[in-house]
This record gives C-alpha cells, sequence and structure tokens, in this order.
C-alpha cells in the first residue's frame, strides 16, 4: 500500500463498506485490461454518484495520487492500467439509465451503463445510439466515450463524438462541471464535450452522459461479396463509399483471416483473396434501391461471388466467417498485436498491398480486417514464438510509418493508451501535442489523471 | 495609431504593398459586422499563407497587440469587431478551394473561401458541405467554422462540429499546428478541431480546412402548413420530430412574422397562426413515402392547411413568405434585436407561448422564426423608438431566462461575441467558465486573440 494514511483515512469515509476495496484480490482484479498490460492499483472504489467523485478526485489531488477512470476495461490500449499505481475508479455502480426522451431524440445515462444494456433498452421507443463496437454486451458508456470507441455503424452514423449532445464530469481539478446541451444544436462557448470523448480519462471523469438518439431503420440487409484479392476487395469499398448511398456496415477481411476464420469455422466460411460484410439499412420501400446501388458498386474487376442475404437465417450464415474470426485468432497466438490504423478510403488499396509486403519482408503473420467503409483497418499481427514477436514490432513500426505516408493516422477508434502513445510524435507535429499537453494542464495541472497515457 | 512603430515595421514586411491597410477608409471598414456594433482596428491586414499568418500572430504577441480574425463579417454578434484596437486578420484573400476529394468524400479549403462558391463547386461532384447559413453566398467557410455557423440543414446533416474532419491553425502562442485528421474517423489524441470550431478566433486562427462531404440526394419536396396558433404548429414540430424520417428543413414562422411578411410580399403569403416549412430530400423512389410520413406528423389538432408543392414554381411560392420576412423587418425597425435561443424540441410549444406573454408584459414587438426541427428559434425584438428599447432589453433577459429554465442555450448557431458575453453565467456553472477560460489560456497565454469576446 503506497497510499498516504491520511488519504486512506478520508477515502475510507467517502467510500464506506464495500464501495472501497484495498485487498489484493480486487487490486489484481483491477489491474489489467483487454491490453494484457498490468499494473497493481493502491485501491479501487466503486462511486454511486457525481458528488462522490467529486470529493475523490478532491482528495486524491490534495495528496498528489493518481486516480484511473475505469468502465469495464475492454479496452485494448492499456488506458485504463494504472501504471504508476494510485486509485482506480470503477464506474460499475453508476449503472442507471437516468432518463430516455424519444422525444427530444436523446437519453441521459450515468458512465457505468453497458452499451448492449443502453441499447436493449431504447429498442422499446425505437430509436438506437450508434456506437457499436464489437464489445458492445459487455462494456460501458462511459469507457465508449473516454475512448472514442466506435464500431461497424460509424460508416453511416459517427463515433460516439458525433453522437453526444453534453457531459458532466469531474475535472483533475476536482471541479464538478457540465458542459454541452440537452438539445440538439449549441453555439455557446466552447466545446469542451468533444475535447472530453476520446480523452482517454487524462482530462476529467466522465459521470454523466446525454446522447444524441437516431431512429432506427425498420429493414436491414446483408450481402456477402468475395474478391479475387485484396487489391480488388479494397477498390470495391472506395467505389462503394464515392457513391451516394452509405452502407451501415462495411467490413473488409483478408485472404489470411479468411483462412483462419475457415480451419476454425468449417465450410461455411468462403475462401478467397477477400471479403466484403456489407449492411444496408432503411425503410421498407427505399431498401432494394439502395441495395442495388451498393452492388452495382461492389462489382467490378476482380469480383468473384455477390450474396445477398433474403432470410435470417442466411444473413447468420453470412456473418458466420467474421464471427469464427476473433477465436481463431486466439489459437494462433496469445500475443495478438492487436492495430486499428486509419487511411482515408481511396488510400486503402494501397494500405492493403502495403501490409502485405510488410509481412512478406518481416517474415511475420498479419490478419488484417476491419471497417474499411471508414478505411480503418485491424491489423492483427500474430506472433507464434518469440522471434517472431521481436520481428513483429519492427514490422508495426514501419505499418505506422506507411499509414502516416497514406494521410492517415495511428488510432480510428482504439485509441493511443499505453500502446501507442510512443508513436504519437510520428502522427502529430510536435506544436500540436504542446498544445495537447497545454489543454491537459488545463484540466488537470497536477497530472493525476491517468497519468502516463495518450500523451508521449 | 497605436501600434508600437517597431511591430508597424515588421508588419510592413510582412504585408508589403496592398497587403497591409493603415488608412481610415479602411479601417472604418473593418471596423463592424452584422451586429452594427462598432471599433476601429489600429490596421488591417491580408495574409495569402499560413505561414504569414505565423509570422503575424507572433509579431503580435511579442507587443501584446490584439489580433482578430475575420471572414466576411456576417455574424450578428459582434464577435469579429475589434473593441480593443488592434490589427484585424481578414482572411479574404485566401480563398482557395485547395482540393475535392469525392472518393474521400471531403474537401481542404482555405478559410477565406465563401460557402456558396464552395457549394457551387462541389454540385459537379454530386456532395454538398451541409452548413447552410442564410448569409451563405456571402460568408466565408472560416467565419462558418469560428462561429459553428449552421443554417436550417443542420436538422438532419449536424452543423460545422458534425462535419469537418481536420484544420490547420495558429494558435494565441503563435505556434502553427495541424489538428484532427483526413480520414472520417479517428481516436489519436485531443479533439483540438472541434474545440476551435465555434471559438469564434478566441483560441486560434483557422487557415486551412478539411471539411466532409455528403452525397447531395437527387430529389426534394417541399411542403408548407398553417396552423390555428403558434402553440398548434410547435406541437406539430415536436411530433415531426418524434417519428423516423428527419426532413432536411423544418422551419417555423409566427403569426406576426406571417403578417410582416404578408404586408410586406403581398397575397402569396398566407395568413395563420403560424407556419412551417418543411423540406424532405432523398431518392427518387423513397420520397414519396418520406413525404407521406412527415405529412402524417403535420397533421393534427390545428392544421389549417397542408400543401405539397409539385413544381419548382409552386416550390418558390411556399417559400415566398418566407424570402419575404428579413426586408420586412427592416421596414419596422432598424434596431433589430436578433437572437437565436434552442430548446428541445419537445419544449417548443413552452417556449413560442412564454414568448407571447413576455411580448405582451413588456409591451414590445416580437417576431419569431427559425430552425424548428433544432429548437432553434430567432426571436427578433424589433423596437421602433427609444422606450421601447428599453422594454426590449429586460424583455431579452427575461427570454433567456424562460430559455435556461426549460433545459435550453443561449445560442443555437450565431454564437455569443460580445452581446451575450454576459448572459453566459445564465447557461454555464461557474466551473464550466473557468475551465473555458483555462482552455483560452492553454491557447493564448497572453489574450492577444479576439479579446473581449465568448468569455465574460
Amino acid at each position: 500500500m503506497n497510499l498516504p494514511a491520511a488519504l486512506l483515512d478520508t477515502l475510507s469515509q467517502q467510500f464506506p463498506g464495500d464501495a472501497m476495496a484495498t485487498g489484493m484480490a480486487e487490486r489484481l482484479a483491477y489491474a489489467y485490461d483487454n491490453s494484457r498490460r498490468n499494473a497493481l492499483p493502491d485501491a479501487v472504489v466503486f462511486p454511486t454518484t457525481h458528488e462522490q467523485t467529486e470529493a475523490l478526485v478532491q482528495a486524491c489531488r490534495a495528496h498528489r495520487v493518481p486516480v484511473i477512470g475505469r468502465g469495464r476495461g475492454t479496452n485494448t490500449t492499456g488506458a485504463t492500467v494504472p501504471v504508476d499505481g494510485g486509485v482506480v475508479v470503477s464506474f460499475e455502480r453508476m449503472n442507471r439509465i437516468l432518463r430516455i426522451d424519444p422525444d427530444n431524440r436523446l437519453a441521459v445515462v450515468e458512465p457505468g451503463v453497458l452499451n448492449g444494456d443502453l441499447q436493449q433498452a431504447l429498442k422499446h421507443h425505437g430509436f438506437f445510439w450508434p456506437p457499436d463496437p464489437s464489445s458492445s454486451p459487455w462494456c460501458s458508456i462511459g469507457g465508449n466515450l473516454a475512448c472514442n470507441s466506435a464500431g461497424p455503424r460509424t460508416v453511416k452514423y459517427g463515433s460516439p463524438r458525433e453522437n453526444t449532445l453534453g457531459l458532466r464530469a469531474v475535472a483533475g481539478t476536482g471541479e464538478g462541471f457540465r458542459c454541452g446541451t440537452y438539445t440538439s444544436k449549441g453555439a455557446t462557448g466552447y466545446d469542451l464535450t468533444r475535447l472530453l470523448i476520446g480523452s482517454e480519462g487524462t482530462l476529467a471523469l466522465i459521470t454523466e452522459a446525454t446522447l444524441k438518439l437516431t431512429p432506427k431503420p425498420s429493414a436491414l440487409r446483408t450481402l456477402r461479396a468475395t474478391y479475387r484479392d485484396v487489391s480488388a476487395a479494397a477498390r470495391a469499398v472506395a467505389r462503394i463509399m464515392a457513391q451516394p448511398v452509405t452502407p451501415c456496415a462495411l467490413e473488409f477481411i483478408d485472404d489470411v483471416a479468411l483462412k483462419l476464420a475457415r480451419d476454425y469455422g468449417g465450410d461455411g466460411v468462403p475462401l478467397a483473396g477477400a471479403m466484403l460484410m456489407i449492411e444496408v439499412d432503411g425503410e421498407p420501400e427505399t431498401l432494394p434501391s439502395a441495395v442495388d446501388a451498393v452492388s452495382r458498386a461492389a462489382r467490378g474487376d476482380g469480383l468473384e461471388d455477390l450474396r445477398v442475404a433474403e432470410t435470417a437465417k442466411e444473413t447468420e450464415a453470412l456473418w458466420s466467417a467474421r464471427k469464427a474470426l476473433s477465436p481463431a485468432q486466439r489459437t494462433i497466438s496469445p500475443n495478438k498485436i492487436n492495430e486499428d490504423v486509419v487511411v482515408p478510403v481511396s488510400h486503402l488499396p494501397e494500405l492493403v498491398d502495403g501490409i502485405k509486403q510488410l509481412a512478406k519482408k518481416h517474415d511475420v503473420l498479419i490478419v488484417s480486417f476491419g471497417h474499411a467503409g471508414n478505411g480503418n483497418l485491424h491489423v492483427n499481427l500474430l506472433p507464434r514464438d518469440e522471434a517472431e514477436r521481436e520481428r513483429s514490432h519492427a514490422c508495426l513500426a514501419e505499418i505506422f510509418a506507411l499509414v502516416i505516408s497514406l494521410e492517415g493516422t495511428l488510432s480510428g477508434e482504439h485509441g493511443i493508451g499505453l500502446v501507442k502513445k510512443e508513436f504519437m510524435p510520428l502522427a502529430l507535429q510536435a506544436s500540436t501535442l504542446h498544445l495537447m499537453r497545454n489543454v491537459k494542464a488545463a484540466f488537470d495541472p497536477e497530472g493525476i489523471l491517468n497519468p502516463g497515457k495518450l500523451l508521449p
């Protein structure tokens, strides 16, 4: 235990009974996230109110002790790993949906509400909240906001930054504040709402969010297109995104991933040079013409097979390859390096070709798939032994350099956390980083909020 | 002339010939904006490059001289009036469209490009940039970004904050920097892009913007609905926004405004208790069902007449009332007080009723119209003499208090500038304002960028 006794006293009063944990078992349970990085916190607290969170930050600030906000730890970048110890604030007990207001197309939630639970609650009202990370059933809205976590639907409906109206939060100064609006439009001062979204808990702890809801289209159609090679598929993505009908999902899966998925998932998974999974949504009257438009764009040089699911069962069958992918990867390598680079869509063919070449050059197994409609590729390096692991790191640096040269950036939706912060100077100018550090100091002068993350 | 001689020397070298103006005629021409406020700058400069803008801010910072960015001065809040003198930076000569990239759905522009010119250039590519202030033919993109200026289409397509991917800018520190991405998605550090949008030139001067483009729907249908009274119309707005088909414009015009427009514009303008102008866009196959859905929602208690334009000529006729409104107001009062409050859509009926009562109580002529789909009302007070002018100011304070009590905020799209900054503590907590001041200091430690604006 490294916490000063005085702070521990204060915290015990603020978080009585099981609202605080200092035993080794609990500390271990909150030491890691999905990055597989690990560092022990000195204590874990479970606030249930905004006021408690305010008091916590004030107490920790007085003692210069780190405060690390945590949703459900599903992020892959180490953003919630307490590298300098301190107090982990788990928002899992602040999990109430405070208000669903369909007339104003908004919902007010506490940060610990699970993404999937919110979607379920919204269904009855005919609305949804667009961000849909693949961890949706077990990741929290607070975490989604902290990391600007997106998902397949972003291509049509945007990320948390486009789907949040306002926040309540506690800055590193210990000040509680509200920002943003309950209205769908606003020009009253600086946009602190978007500034907090994606700041990975380094500026403030979010204690409440006003989310913008979208009416749920009543119909959805799934298409699966296979291509001769990755370049042909990538060119089809660029064609699809250059025409007016925007699909609500446009997922890319490369040949290596397909093979893996087939080995694991069986014959239902097609063998091809690459595959696109496409979803188009709309109203029953409009859907056929939308599907036509997207199908036309999907066709072209290198297309091997294009199927449109007509039933729920067929839809499920088409998605089987994508679903088999995550467990299949785990069978190959427990040390997966999971990246989510992003480039302008038209540069996707160069990116997938370049990654193939780098995989060959460094003799590393790379599986690429992801949200191609946004140019956002999950590039997973799967080292099978220590030597390949070392080669992977060299390869990764070259992948980032390639991405930057293609006008892309380091992360589309996973964020920076621990694992990518050293690469930030590749993506951002020194002056931009300097201003980001100034912004950090404006919210958190002592640097107690999630130290060691995001900024190099 | 109040500029230090040394600074004037430096500026003369940086801005040779007609790139700088210090004569009284030019200073007068850049002393005002559409707020009718007025203050003389000491000099006006016309940069043509980012580098020149950087050098300018560095020079002014060294002498602690104010720097006021300016697009075309169409804003109504005094945001570009140089209240403390200093150097006005007019971006009118940085007016090149640098890149139109339909494959990536983006355009890169200099800040002086006119909104209307950009829309024209995008037409050939089948795209548009959603923000469409009514000053669109003569306002600049830089000004749109600085003020988060929106317009009718925002109800469906969002404001500049939802339609900008990245910026290049010069902070008050004199540092040039890039923020944001060329990609449609990104989670690489703090969102400085949105922070600058709507900051009214108080954090940085924007020298380049990467704008997100939207495919232009190929068809548009205009509807006009008249109602017995403002409450009935406001309730119809709430109904329209609670169903899934979002119109691309949903404009409200109250009885006083209609009468004014008819006096000025003739019999084509209907007499009614209130009117909605509705536009629905889409593809030819989808439009009829969308128009049906919106029409159903527009019907209800208090509807008097619902017309759907079938031809371009009919569309024009339906819009005549809205078009006659601005010139009509000018015939009444040269001292129009032009507000743009915003409330959650479901509170619109209470807002329009409340405004009616306040107009009566203070004996002030008030005309209300605006972007009702966002709950954004332009509340125009039209004092006809000095006594009414004084009563108007008392009335205005009560309007703001009403808006806040209805969970609304001070500005939907005009911003704060000079004229609303004293009301900011009504809308924002002291802690939020304190953090905004910290953010200001992070970008502009000497407070040279547009002093006296936005923050009280």
